[in-house]
């Protein structure tokens, strides 16, 4: 056992390394490399995505992960844990060709860019033979992975959250189906209305700065371990507990916009640099999975970001940023400025009650292009269709519709479900931490450090050693139950 | 033959991407990576260099290498020169043992941090010990490397400088000698007075920022294969002719010394973007030499940065952005002020004319400890007394003398000389081109891209195909003449 350990841990350390020099280069690639280098370094990514395989394909090490499986009742619970993901992942060595996963690597590698044009383009064309080869690729994935237990888009679902397949998400997305499409169209009925200077005002670019960086103090972001940077779609980029950094955009025309992607990576971030330091060097750093992820920064993001107390402490704040711009608007219009609800297009700007529904459309999206009943040339009518039918709106662009995301461009289907999920286990985390903590008081107090140190001790601590479901037991005390969020909407948003 | 260039090139297409990544690491690290990660990415970075050294000193490599170089006369010419660089860089992997160039790097991986602590406390004996170890291996190398022709300080000159040694370096340096010591001790006997707007003002790090942008556009820095940022020292950083980025730092009581950081570094990185981009995957992309380079970013800074035709043109431009600060003052109080020269103890903030004489000082420390003929433990008493002799001014303190510069604690001795030659080559150069092309209409006309242009075709399209003294026969049709410096430097400098 001893000498599998120790071939594990050599090759853990190397692909360690490599994994740390290919993370910079996709932070690099995302926030501030050059767009005339593209080419260029799409081939260095090629070439080290050879490199890296060679070590992963090394059938010692593949040996020692298989092993280690057999015995890893031996193994204590983390490490365990770790070697159980490792022969989950291991999967893809053995049973995808190389030739085929070395070309999705590099195929993913420049076609965000392809994406990125289409959209800028508003030109569905563009992209779709890109987007077709990624499809192509994920339905021949599924094809080399089945299993008699798991077959076709349940092991993409699977891939992204641990235990989580159609059966799962049928049942998730049906009660937001039963309780929510009904529900949203009478909440989003009636327009309400705003002062022009939250709807129309100007907020230049240097005060919104200002004011990320003061939430960074407010919410215990540390810069010490972190980077706040600009790109054009905020995101979380972590490689240890020690170096999570993150990005947000800022637009002039609306103020709301950075607030809510600062405090929403930073939950992220949060999660990330509260890991037990321990699994720095192991593959367990990081989250239980993406959908536990997503809970803890929408959990940050609405939860606390958009609640009242929230901004009776902090909107003062925001007046003294923009004293011209907030004249005369109370924070109870603010309040209620941050929380409307309404039928809209883009999800990443879509509200609390109707993000669900956004997922929703893509979740039914994914599962008809894997099992084969959609094409994916069909996919900007049918997205508009779906949009229609559950948020109520129906796009007039692909810019707005089929286009606004980037996710099928780097290659992953499966993924968005996870992001309902989040929205979901949060609401359940929630009611749970408010067992133990007085969130609103800690809130008023300006005291969210007891917030982080709740979810320190009860969900970041574990990093990915345990899974969202055994994580939901540990932290709620009960198995993932949708009814939470339901309960939670419906209470917020009732009129 | 063949099999020998696909062994060779099979190994320099992986080198180069672990070189792709690791030089964005360095970029990384030197411009945003959170001071808490340190630890944990020299562990990253450690394990990486395990892993080039594997490549590196891959038998079949080597051998290959050797091959080519036994038989270059079947190559072609840039095959020819690259492969006569990689086999000079063989000698340290066959020649000196490992054990001793690992500790090597071990050493100096830990020295600028006793260098650094020892400059903090202006205390030379903290840094004593590790300097003499510097020297002491510098000259267990010269012993390994020597040949018949090559010995002592001469080794490690040629190193950074192909086909300089002290020959050539004593005939350059002594010409200075002559020349302009006692040209300088007149030139800047007289301390000339300028109004406190220019030697007070406070200049704002936002405007600043905005006429470097402005810079940017004038010297026709793609930003399409380049990034512009803030690092404490100013460097470029170039990893093939599709992307090299440069950094400057603003200093809101200087405004000089961004803009001319900023020329300096565009100067750097346009010989690189210039380079013929089939360099781009050898490993004869970049400069031909230090000297070389640094030629480049004076001539861009100082010789077209610095003169009246430059500012006629864009001292408009600079009022705008300070017009309090600048009111009042003439473009030519402000060009009299970018370049006054004064007896100074810094070589970085030096002046045109008496940086020379800076370098001379260090290269005749150089020279004398690597022949034994100076104790380390004596440097600071010989620096003092230098640089009183040929700058006019004695430190009072090590600060400001022997401990100003990194390069010694990082192991390099041999490449401050480079410094000075390169000024030196910028003049020759400049007038060569002036023969083909009006620089100083081209400037008064903003037609900086007819300057670029000669440059490329000149030099910059040959990145390090060439030798330096090829080079200069290649551009200014002679051999290196450092009397067009001196006499570049008398003309601009004479009272």
């Amino acid at each position: 056992m001893q000498a599998y350990i120790n071939t594990y841990e050599d090759m853990r350390r190397r692909l360690k390394a490599y994994g740390y020099y290919a993370w910079l280069v996709g932070w690099d690639q995302e926030t501030e490399a050059p767009k005339g280098s593209i080419e260029y370094r799409t081939k260095q990514v090629g070439v080290m995505a050879e490199e890296v395989y060679k070590l992963q394909s090394d059938p010692d090490y593949i040996e020692a992960i298989e092993k280690l499986y057999e015995n890893q009742d031996q193994l204590d619970a983390d490490f365990k844990a770790e070697i159980r993901q490792m022969f989950k992942d291991l999967r893809i060595i053995k049973k995808v060709p190389k030739e085929e996963y070395i070309a999705f690597q590099v195929l993913v590698s420049q076609s965000t860019h392809v994406w990125a044009e289409a959209k800028h383009k508003d030109d569905f064309n563009l992209f779709l033979p890109t987007l077709e080869k990624v499809v192509e690729f994920n339905r021949k994935l599924v094809k080399y992975l089945e299993t008699p237990e798991l077959k076709g888009y349940d092991i993409l679902l699977d891939m992204y959250e641990d235990g989580f397949g159609i059966k799962e998400y049928d049942h998730f997305f049906n009660t937001l189906k039963e309780e929510l499409v009904s529900f949203v169209k009478e909440a989003t009925e009636k327009k309400e209305r705003f002062s022009r200077k939250l709807t129309k005002g100007i907020f230049p670019k240097d005060q919104q700065k200002a004011f990320s960086r003061y939430l960074l103090d407010v919410f215990g972001y540390d810069l010490n371990h972190g980077v706040l940077k600009e790109s054009e779609h905020p995101f979380t980029s972590g490689v240890a507990s020690i170096d999570t950094r993150i990005t947000t955009h800022y637009h002039e025309d609306n103020l709301a916009s950075s607030i809510f992607s600062t405090i929403h990576e930073m939950g992220h971030a949060l999660y990330e640099m509260q890991n037990d330091p321990k699994f720095d060097d192991t593959n367990i750093h990081g989250g239980s999975s993406l959908g536990m992820h997503e809970s803890q920064s929408r959990l940050y993001e609405n939860m606390i970001g958009r609640s009242y107390a929230f901004w009776q402490l902090h909107y003062p704040k925001l007046v003294e940023l923009f004293p011209k711009q907030l004249k005369g608007i109370t924070v109870d219009e603010f309040y209620r400025f941050i929380n409307q609800a309404k039928r809209s297009l883009i999800r990443i700007e879509a509200d609390e009650l109707t993000y669900g529904l956004h997922v929703m459309v893509r979740y039914e999206l994914e599962k008809a292009m894997i099992n084969g009943r959609l094409k994916v040339a069909d996919l900007p009518r049918k997205w508009k269709q779906l949009m229609s039918q559950y948020v109520g709106k129906r796009p007039t662009n692909d810019r707005e519709g089929v286009l606004q995301d980037i996710h099928w461009s780097f290659g992953a289907i499966g993924y968005f479900p996870t992001y309902a999920l989040g929205s979901a286990y949060a609401a359940q985390i929630y009611q749970a931490m408010n067992k133990e903590v007085d969130i609103e008081q800690a809130i008023a107090e300006n005291n969210i450090k007891a917030i982080n140190a709740w979810l320190k001790d009860h969900i970041h601590v574990y990093g990915g050693s345990k899974t969202p479901k055994e994580l939901m037991l540990i932290a709620t005390k009960e198995p993932f139950n949708p009814n939470y969020y339901v309960d939670y909407l419906k209470q917020k948003f009732s009129v």
